[in-house]
């Protein structure tokens, strides 16, 4: 199946990946991980959540990490340009036949919740509570100084509908996986904010969340996660890296909070609000897509990932291979 | 005068800044400069031309060195969305009366030629030369590494009309420097692409182009530029820097080619796509809005600046103050 | 005066500079300053003093903190190989004509207590209590995370008379700065330990020490000093800096405690402990020398500096002129 | 064996290591590798040889590029402190019943060669011709901007042995790795300099050369090596990180050349000129000892090595396990 070329007018105006819900097992554990150590912010906590925002981010959250019994991902948020494509966005996804309800959230205004047709949890908003900017309050600043919430990662059992489907959405493909000898789509990196992606698709049992990821200043912070981890605990919570990835460019680090939630921080990252900007094709059989330098990744993270709540599980209907990363 | 709140539907899609050309007296000096120290990448090159592209960009170019018998800039280029947002910006430009002329540019579509009520010589196009991507030839990196041509910055003698004018073309202020006396805005910093901005406006005798920036990857780079220069014949042409710049939160370094042509390169910048992004306040009073370290800039950097071809030049509206930076 | 070559034999075996006693006025403030803001750990404590380490250091502190009516230096410390070497310098500083006094300091071992022939403070030990390696406990890393006391630098009103009295104890200049017309030294850098200098001598009103040193990481390290001290009430403390020198090649930074004492953090150095290593000679008329991109430094930079306890002040013999930095 | 204390008096002065004479299959190949990527400079070149130096040193050269029918190690150089210290070696190396040999050496004074226990080829010298410095010549800066040849790492059959020997010569251990069921040393770092190591021992089949080692000037040159080599046909080469080693808490990364000859990028040292420093003692069941970040090194890294010219193999006299590592 041949990559969609750019939607050049959506049907509804969708800005950027905006957050997402992390159900986890116990808030103090981890409290450690993603604030003492990844370096979030919080913004607000309860017996049941913990709520956290980055460095550089002026909304009142891009995580919120809910208690639970068992860990999984609650939904995936993203922020629509007004209220009119809110409403168009229900209009499309009910023309679609699936699911529209509208929710409350706590710090947002009214939300639109629904699922893509392999049952990814998605959530749409306009508004959310503002908070006053602490970018530039460095003593704030702590572990890899995370600047911003940068993209959803998601194995998909048919990354060809998946691309699909978020492509009549607006998502424009800047990088993608073919595989030479059948044509299909292996992966897909897809963007609205313009960046490389606000989310990407990979093959494999799905859907799961692969990963969520932060930009961050420089190599040398991801480097000074490294350290810290290693020597505060942590170093069973490296997965892989540090590398570069060819796809995308990014010089990244995945690390693994104790209910398995796998976390990339990366930087390096290039501008693509040109809607005439080229897909970059990589072949299947070229291992530098995935890590530049040539490093293998270690199995469990081309095999494991995040369930998503009441999404119902497949297998990839393309032949095992390697997991197409990153 | 209040900033102009952001608007939500502009008469047509800019989607950032593409291109500028600048008038110098040596062609082979100005290579030096540009291509040897700064590290942009020649795409074309004929007797009374050189035209440039930073590391990241598919564009043909986002520099034009024009051999000419004066230093000055011919030109502000800026790309739109799709072709009718051309015809929409011819309307609209008429119906403003200003001048509206179709020109033939080379490795370009048609171009919307025009200018600003200041004078400022501006250019729109949709269709620019794509070429392939070399963001990771590595190989062929020097100097400071510029990655993309970031935004424009200028002195406009009456700054609140400047943010007035743009603001109506969907520009959005993200920073500004206002006098709390007499609430007349000093500088503002506007954007399309979703960073801190595409363009500026500082108060200061004009319509005269303060500088035009590049994005580099690092601090380190910046650093590496400066050695670089301080040990080959071009410590005579860092005029500021390098410092953290209040506004912007941009980590820089200003520098001067022969003709006295500003280059800015700096890195750190956040993300700006919301359009209900509060913009950030600055008293004039404040010296850390310029540098955040404390450290003043040389008079030079307040005064000189690079005239437009065929713009009158009138003084301030305002009372003379130090200009405002960056 | 030509600058003396390197002395082979010794009188006795000067190690490297070891620590300094600090005078200042108010020890919670000095704290914030050195403890919470440099990133200096504290190792002992009481109500008089404040004990401090750098983080790759096992030697019981590098700098002593004590409460005292004005800012001033108390010592200047020099480890010494071994104990023999203790009382060859004791014989030597006697048949030299200079007080020799044995004295008791907490944490060490007997140390030798004199002074330079410009009244200097000096003390000489051999054993200082040691501690457990700290140097990858990355959660302690704070500020510029200092990694170990560099050097010391002085005003000397004669620093021929001071080379000539530092060369007889082995220290070998690496780099100085020399007047063309008058033959006379402006500056020099001199070292024990293997790097550009354990002890600096620069013209001017002295003895004063202008200021001592920390090798810190890289420049990113500095750059994020300065984001610190900016946005945390101490951008009236960053005195000169960011930049390179010439002299020694350093990134440096300068700052200012509450007593107007200089501490520099910088990076990069090269290694010197080749006895047959040519001395750089800088001609006084070279701005790059101070600074290689060549920004200037403020006046306070030039002129201020901390007396020594019981030292008195001398003008420099030398023509006044711009005072040779760094 | 308990690890030898430092020798506080040896029988000679020893500098630092100084200089490895590389046996090459290839020159033109080879000065792809060591020039034209790793940014080493060219100060010497003939039919047979490439004499090479890094950016901050003065004497003529760190390496000697040798044609030869195979990949071996002709010989390791150190320089000593003065001509006395040449005689006092030739009769100690004597004295053990070791080969005492007077050689001349293009661009170098009087040598010593010799060979210890192990049959490791050794060269002494005092003097090497001395070249103007380049060290801020910024635009010669290429590659990973190696500044200095900073120590040898050897396969040892003997590590005990290796040690013992080299303790008496004045090298002194600042870290090793202890069996602590047998309490043999699997591993010792042992310096003359001033630094963690100018040479180091790891079990395993030798004498072999494991790698040589340059220090550049921070962990993003060390990334842009990376980047240049896996962009430029080298992705094969790279052997081994970026990472840090527990031992030593270098920033490293390992490359080998067409020929197998390893070479170790790496930054972060810490300075050990004192006689006291406690060498720190690694357990040999501790992977963090390797890779503080946990990420397993590949079986050619524990395996490969380089042969020395005229140097008999023996097995590990240790039961076969996991080569400690750096």
């Amino acid at each position: 199946m041949p990559i969609p070329a750019a939607t050049l007018y959506p049907p509804f105006n969708i800005l950027r990946l905006s957050h997402v819900e992390l159900c986890v097992t116990d808030l103090a554990r981890a409290r450690g991980f993603y604030v003492d150590t990844l370096g979030l912010q919080v913004t607000h906590e309860d017996a049941g959540h913990i709520y956290l925002r980055a460095m550089e981010e002026r909304g009142h959250h891009c995580v919120i990490l809910k208690l639970a019994a068992a860990g999984s991902v609650g939904v995936l948020g993203f922020k629509l340009y007004d209220q009119p494509d809110l409403d168009k966005a229900a209009a499309w996804f009910a023309a679609q036949g699936l699911s529209v309800d509208w929710v409350e959230r706590p710090f947002m205004g009214r939300a639109l919740a629904t699922r893509d047709p392999m049952g990814v949890p998605l959530e749409f908003d306009v508004q959310m509570d503002r908070l006053p900017p602490i970018h530039q309050h460095y003593a704030l600043y702590r572990g890899v100084k995370p600047l911003r919430i940068d993209h959803f990662n998601l194995f998909s059992p048919d990354v060809d509908a998946s691309v699909a489907f978020y492509a009549q959405m607006g998502f424009r493909v800047t990088e993608y996986t073919a595989d030479e000898d059948t044509g299909r789509t292996w992966a897909a990196w897809m963007h609205r904010k313009g960046g490389v992606h606000d989310i990407a698709f990979t093959n494999g049992r799905g859907p799961r969340l692969h990963h969520l990821a932060f930009w961050v200043p420089t190599p040398l912070n991801i480097i000074d996660l490294l350290d810290l981890m290693a020597t505060t605990g942590y170093v069973g919570h490296i997965e892989r890296g540090p590398g570069r990835h060819g796809i995308s460019n990014a010089f990244f680090l995945y690390i693994r909070d104790h209910d398995g939630h796998r976390t990339e921080v990366y930087c390096s990252d290039y501008q693509t609000v040109d809607p005439d900007l080229e897909p970059i094709r990589w072949n299947l059989k070229d291992p530098q897509r995935q890590t530049l330098w040539g490093a293998p990744a270690p199995k469990s993270w081309f095999e494991e990932g995040s369930v998503f709540d009441g999404a119902a599980l497949r297998d990839s209907t393309l032949a095992a291979q390697p997991i197409v990363a990153p």
